[in-house]
């Protein structure tokens, strides 16, 4: 109707995130000029009584209780991958042999082996790959990044991050898929990987690590209520080092224990002529220094989100009204969608997918061995 | 599809507000387990070319310049009204004449008499209506209701709000509807009538209010660029002192002339046993001190949003991941929508616009005559 | 021994502000290169042996129950009072008697005749005086009075005032001399006249208010733990609209029973070009936003109080640091010991005093009539 | 006069420390009630110019060019030594040797070996010794202890810290004594030393470091302005991971070139049932959640320092007025006269010194083997 061609949409997964995309694609279709109709056709669940209850909530038209059946939908364009990421890379797999595009969420996969398998499975098949780093989207990143290329706070010297939660901070939370080894990690998998992509997309590529992890609540219940407990293996709390190629340094933590913590997906920049602080708790905030600035009136800048902000102006025309968290989802969806419509790449391709999957990989093979491990 | 009953929209106007009604019914309809089957059937706008436009980008299935085609389109059930307030009222009339269910942006319209006109014949259709106070659909607004019936703060005594924004602070901001008198007010009426439904939504009705108004810039160009000027003779201004029935006392003031200000809808609130403290600038985030606490730990609480503030958990399972200002909107259409399948009402409905009106009314009343003047 | 003149110092009063300008001086003959050598001579109290104990505290050579031995002193050369201000006049016109300097606390008197008379007796006697309104003192306060009357922010339009504390909330708090009316007021006069100097310092002279008072706790208790209660006369909260001579508009409150408030002695104020916003709750700290900044790193600046900032320097030579109110004090009595070495004036002086206390009686007057009062 | 006993100072050194030591003792003289008459005898500079001039400015009677004439002055009892740290062990080990108490400015030496001659010197003199850790000095810090030891936050099991300023961010600040590697170090030594004491003061002991040091400025100008420069070794940031024999984890950094950041020494600590966050950049409030709080309205509370935190009551008798960088200072020489009193300890004495140079050292020796290192 819109005379835009159509593009069908196949979802696998209908827990947080699943619900996180279908709406950021919903939104997106209402405040982007997206290259393309898009069509929810079908969503996949492990059960199909699941996937029937997902469909009309998230506004899918078919489901299913196999999600192989998306893959030869002739009306699906995109696979958007939203399981466990031990599940990612057989999926992702068959839906590059199927010739989709894939949205996929993070961590890419379990191990750099796995990432590198799905990056080349990617470009043979010559499509186009989304990563969920979902932190990255926000208009007030996009500025960071703006400020720190345009040069206006000088070399960057140092880097400090920290991705933290609280979700598993109760001893009393049990074992589940997140504590699994075979996931390829606990915190820093799970969370510290948003901080990784971050250095990356704000600092430049990582040269080394220096990490520890620890594990604070050494047993868990094997499930809720129950008395029976499990070991715990994979890290609480990880810690690491950092040097960037361009001779930054810097360091970063990922925690799911920090009690009080919703969402502490913060840093601080230091260059030579300014600084960049945030904190993903006020997402519409960020504070920049300049120390140029006349002395007698020099302080951080305190810089509300606004049209002035792009891709801002597309959710709201006036400054200050905030966009939430599945604002950014929406960013994202369109910024796949557009690298689908030009034939080009996302910022947060499968390649960068894997590239972050080599610092984590990289971060937890250092605190094994209490050695600094060089980026390969 | 879903087997619910399918609910017809038409839109009337899309602007700012015409595009976030259509994002809030969009977004509603995929996080809640809304009572309908949502159809945005048709969107108005002055001129074919823009209704074509939106009808597009807003996922209108049909267009039109002539917004009296909605009132006889069978498919409709529900007149979105977003237009500038001078014409709320012909419109709402209009749509209650047809049996339509009416959401309308505030203010209901410039006079009183108008909103009484306006709720009389609402009542006489009986039919559900909602105004656009989206700043009380915030769940932390509803914690703070809720902390104050709770009496967990004491008798409340005192309020001081204000409603500051500065897109009117440049001088050269030109002449336009906001500034024209027969709209009913300039600030107070346009931005400030948030806050006195803020008001009477956390401490109650209000008895009544002694004001003044203030024009500090008492010429503007007559078009963007223009030499010529035009005297402007609404309030740039407005403050007033509240008395409210509960005996409490207060203030506000609303200016559109805060420079640097893009969304400090402030309030504080002061109970014998505990306060309130609220920042639009931060709406994922209200302060909390309860005098009872432990003397040497007590401190104001900053409590960021999660689940455990409904609907806070209809948009994200986890706490402190932030909705943002379209979201409030969903959760207004919502209510909207509740009370439509319910037969109920909605808390800021027509009746309501109308007691924010009487409000309004005084306090422009008050700041002419220099006087205290009872809320009739 | 360091060559300098001596300058003995006489204190009426050893309470909270007795200590504090104790403290103040003894600090400003640390930090500042004083024009005098101090000698805390004598200590007067309503008791020899309260007026005892405070002389070693406080570091005074001598003690009396009777103030009137201060006068005639000829070490001393200033008498400083931080009695009630019920006492203030009869205080401070011996003391000009004797041609004493005078430093005294806030309010100046109960009444605006008593301040004029003081004010003539101060000016004929040819003395320095200083009134206590140690806010104004910060080095940050400096800087705001410095970008305003730079012209950095513009136009000033509108400002916004508030000065509220809670030691009274708790209605078990019993009457006191706070309550008496014969001290010319409660809320408004007690702390209140800390945001009247402070609009005046900032923003210049007042010339109309619209008041109105409130009391929240009608009945006190006649003795912390009575049960017999006494009517509570005076103001517990009183909000005031002022214009400003230059036509500025703004409003301020002062408030005794703001829960959970401890010092909450803020402002706003806004700029054609800027705007300046402060908290005394955080008292090293002031924001500032210039509109004029490049749009997309724009936003309040938060300047921390530094060498840049004097006086700030004489206390640290780092920035950041942080001083403290005692060391408001400090300033306050360095200004008053640099204007008599001058012969000059301070900034604060008995004059100021009885300005301020013309607004402090035009808000009163206004409250009682619901009128407009002209400050005469 | 007083009835107590007199104790003389003698100061070494007269600058930033030296002036906050004499004006740490004089107000500490006015708002405690000491258990000594406190006379500043003498004071010691490099010249007999720069000791006059110091003398009269910070209240001293004596003046000398030669610091060894303070040790055998009969009328000092107390050694106050705020010199570069490379001169620390001669100075106190005079000191001991004629039986004065030493109060010294941290870092007590440059390495563990003359940390541990002092302590020995120190226990076997038998006298008083206090190390300058101000920040532990402040009420909150003690609140915070409080909380910890109280066991309200449960097990603690994350720390992260920070001390952070900007003084030698800017590349053309010249070579001095800070850069000297003789000092034992940069800016770990500098200021890092105080997030070592607090890690030691709140946590507990340090079991083990893994750290990274990183000079980014690697030549300075020889002095201000001129072109040639020299090499610096000494480190701009450390950073380290640290076990603490409690079993907690954690880390800190230590840092001299974060632009913009003037007292940025933070902290968090997270507990199994809560936690405490802390920044000295707002010394009077510290942030304090409990995870049992109603989950409703439950967030970090912002306590501000007030009487019902001891000793913030000596300095205000009213909450919230906030104290100081030097009145941090105050505290810490109270606590040194009440030892020497009462022949106790100092929380922060040299033994203490000696433990957080031993950390100190391990930290540095870490960061040059890339291993982790036991405390001895």
């Amino acid at each position: 109707m819109s005379g835009k061609r159509r593009l069908g949409i196949g979802l696998i997964g209908t827990g947080f995130m699943g619900k996180a995309h279908a709406l950021g694609f919903t939104i997106a279709a209402r405040v982007f000029d997206l290259p393309f109709e898009l069509d929810l056709v079908s969503v996949a669940d492990v059960t199909q009584e699941g996937a029937e209850a997902a469909r009309g909530r998230l506004g899918f038209r078919k489901a299913t209780a196999d999600w192989r059946e998306l893959l030869t939908d002739p009306e699906i364009d995109i696979i958007d991958i939203t399981t466990p990421n031990l599940l990612h890379k057989e999926m992702a797999l068959a839906a590059f042999a199927h010739g989709k595009h894939v949205y996929c969420e993070k961590p890419l996969a379990p191990t750099v082996a796995d990432c590198a398998e799905m990056v080349a499975a990617a470009e043979k098949a010559g499509v186009v790959t989304q990563v969920g780093f979902n932190y990255l989207k926000n208009p007030l990143i996009f500025l960071a990044s703006d400020i720190i290329e345009s040069g206006e706070i000088g070399e960057i010297r140092s880097f400090r991050g920290i991705h933290a939660e609280d979700f598993m901070a109760d001893e009393s939370v049990p074992w589940g898929w997140r504590l699994d080894p075979r996931s390829g990690g606990g915190a820093l998998a799970d969370i510290g990987s948003h901080m990784i992509a971050c250095m990356r997309h704000l600092v430049g590529p990582i040269r080394s690590v220096l990490a520890e992890t620890v594990i604070h609540i050494p047993q868990r219940p094997v499930a809720r209520g129950a008395t029976a407990t499990r070991t715990v293996e994979v890290d609480d709390v990880t810690r690491a080092f950092v040097r960037f190629e361009s001779g930054a340094s810097g360091s970063f933590e990922a925690s799911w224990i920090a009690t009080g913590r919703k969402m502490q997906h913060d840093f601080e920049i230091y260059g030579s002529k300014g600084s960049i602080v945030f904190t993903q708790e006020r997402l519409n905030e960020i504070r920049v220094y300049y120390a140029g600035d006349d002395i007698r009136s020099r302080g951080f800048r305190t810089i509300w989100a606004g049209p002035e902000h792009p891709p801002y102006g597309a959710f709201c025309v006036a400054p200050g009204h905030q966009i939430g968290f599945n604002e950014l989802k929406a960013i994202e969806a369109n910024e796949f969608l557009e690298a689908i419509a030009k034939g080009s790449k996302t910022s947060t391709d499968f390649r960068e997918g894997y590239e972050v999957q080599k610092v984590l990989s990289a971060t937890y093979h250092s605190a094994r061995t209490n050695e600094w491990v060089e980026i390969g």
